[in-house]
């Protein structure tokens, strides 16, 4: 339901219909506008998604992720080549959770992506920490949703391996690649770090450096216990992605890995958990504006807090008291 | 209001009265196990904490934050010595928003610490990432509530800089300490990061480096013009931490910063910003545990994936038909 505030804003921002219209046409300057809207949250961008959605389904979103240095963006820059080559249509995002106080070295990579970005049917888009962090995961998962309703046939999402942030990127793509480099004890790190949880295939990238070889060792000890349980062999890949090499392996276990889920049913329940995750997650963002909105309108929010300074009343208590309000309020 | 079943897992989980009478007595026992309630958000955590709202509100809470490597640790050491020789009680919690992936260097920094948490009054405590990062700045301001309701005169609160974790720990904290060291260009990243905003005072550390006098200067033309428009000196520390140098003359500057933010009433301003947004964060909890629940007893919610996944409707026409059917249910 398109609420005529939200409509007028969307043909106000050169939206709605018109724009619909050329997004389905396929001019990517529409897609660009649309991933603007959604990633701003711009009024009514919850109707374009919407509106999108049963275009979607189609593209195979692969996950790169790995330690600052590990060479990612040069492994996505050759796997991109090889797909345009193949004829695929494609998605980049990048995304940076450690901007903007780190601020922008996987950005300014992608500077030297602009003539892949030139190339037919290549689509670049950064994203950096913006609003808040769980909100970098969210808008990872809507720009996809876009991008996947353009028609890309394959998503490459590049996140530099931080904690909370990677791992709820794990929970937006069908396939998660690991990268790891022979230097620093990665192997071991990338262990405790629980990322065999999440990774479906290895890359030792940088292969030509000392200790690739042990690196390899040691994943494939603690890789033949997972194997045993589960039904995927879990390919550890040797790379040098500067000079291309091993580039083309790596896509082909990619490719398995996505057949490996369309026939064990994986990427169906992969699927499920995903929307339910989504629809959760939609709710509790419609509920809190809705909250805020009763509040701030409701005034009684301002005496509560004055109550609470004074000593009379403490947050958790006056949480529950607002909280049967807005209930109250319903009724 | 204590629901039965919250109280009875607060006795199980060896919590309840006799540990709030333990706590009250300054049991750091008793304080540890309250923390960690906390912290796993154990049932009837929030109870614990409405019970120990009432005692707090009179520790300073000093924040220190900075890249990887600029010698935070060793800073908050040497503040802690000489804020435990000047006979404060004293809470100090590390925040490492970057583990479990990168894991653990600021965590192992702590072990030197361990003759320091030996010292009568000093409580240390090291948070990685759990849950999500947002659930990690929510974890810091609810620890620090307990640390303050122990009656702790001090918290320093150490956190890696990055992105939004760094700028959700400003809000929590009264006094911002931003550390940058001499080399790499830190002063420019800082300003360009958006940190000029959060910074109360600026430590140039490691300050016999080269380089230490140029980032003092580049930091002085952009603060002045940021002290003609506020009340407040923006001071620039020179420290060499390892040293003890330059510790006393910071500690100084984090008093003063106490006493403005007292006099010119920023620091009721900031409790009240603070106890809105706490106070917003927990109906929006308590709504969307309220909504989990009912969607996973209704049923209703399985026939909705089904029909998502069917094409007859998408997730967001999904949200606001639960939504009615929420609201509903309530009236």
């Amino acid at each position: 339901m398109v609420s005529s505030t939200d409509a007028t804003q969307l043909r106000r921002s050169g939206s709605g219909d018109d724009l619909l219209k050329r997004f389905s046409e396929g001019d990517s300057r529409a897609l660009a506008r649309v991933i603007s809207l959604v990633e701003n949250e711009a009024s009514g961008y919850r109707n374009l998604l919407s509106a999108l959605y049963h275009r979607t389904g189609k593209a195979r979103k692969i996950g790169i992720t790995g330690s600052t240095g590990a060479g990612k963006s040069t492994l996505v820059d050759e796997l991109a080549k090889l797909l345009v080559n193949q004829g695929s249509a494609l998605g980049i995002i990048a995304v940076d959770p450690t901007s903007p106080f780190t601020g922008g070295a996987l950005l300014g990579d992608r500077v030297r992506m602009q003539d892949l970005g030139a190339q037919k049917g290549v689509f670049i888009r950064s994203m950096a920490s913006r609003g808040s962090l769980g909100g970098l995961a969210k808008a990872t998962r809507e720009v996809s949703m876009v991008l996947d309703a353009f028609g890309k046939d394959f998503l490459l999402i590049e996140s530099v391996g931080v904690g909370q942030v990677t791992l709820d990127i794990a929970e937006v793509v069908d396939t998660t690649v690991v990268v790891l480099v022979p230097e620093s004890g990665d192997g071991i790190q990338a262990m405790k770090a629980g990322l065999m949880e999440i990774a479906d295939i290895f890359v030792v990238n940088k292969a030509d450096r000392e200790g690739a070889d042990r690196i390899v060792t040691e994943l494939e000890a603690v890789l033949d216990l997972k194997r045993k349980e589960d039904d995927w062999s879990y390919p550890v890949v040797k790379t040098e992605a500067r000079k291309g090499l091993g580039v083309d392996l790596l896509l082909d276990h990619i490719r398995r890995h996505g057949e490996h889920l369309s026939q064990t049913g994986h990427l169906k329940r992969r699927k499920e958990n995903l929307l339910r995750a989504e629809i959760l997650q939609l709710l509790s963002e419609k509920v809190q504006e809705d909250i805020e909105r009763r509040l701030v309108q409701g005034g009684g929010f301002e005496d509560i807090i004055a109550d609470i300074l004074k000593g009379n009343l403490d947050p958790y208590r006056a949480a529950d008291q607002l909280l049967e309000q807005v209930k109250g309020a319903e009724t």
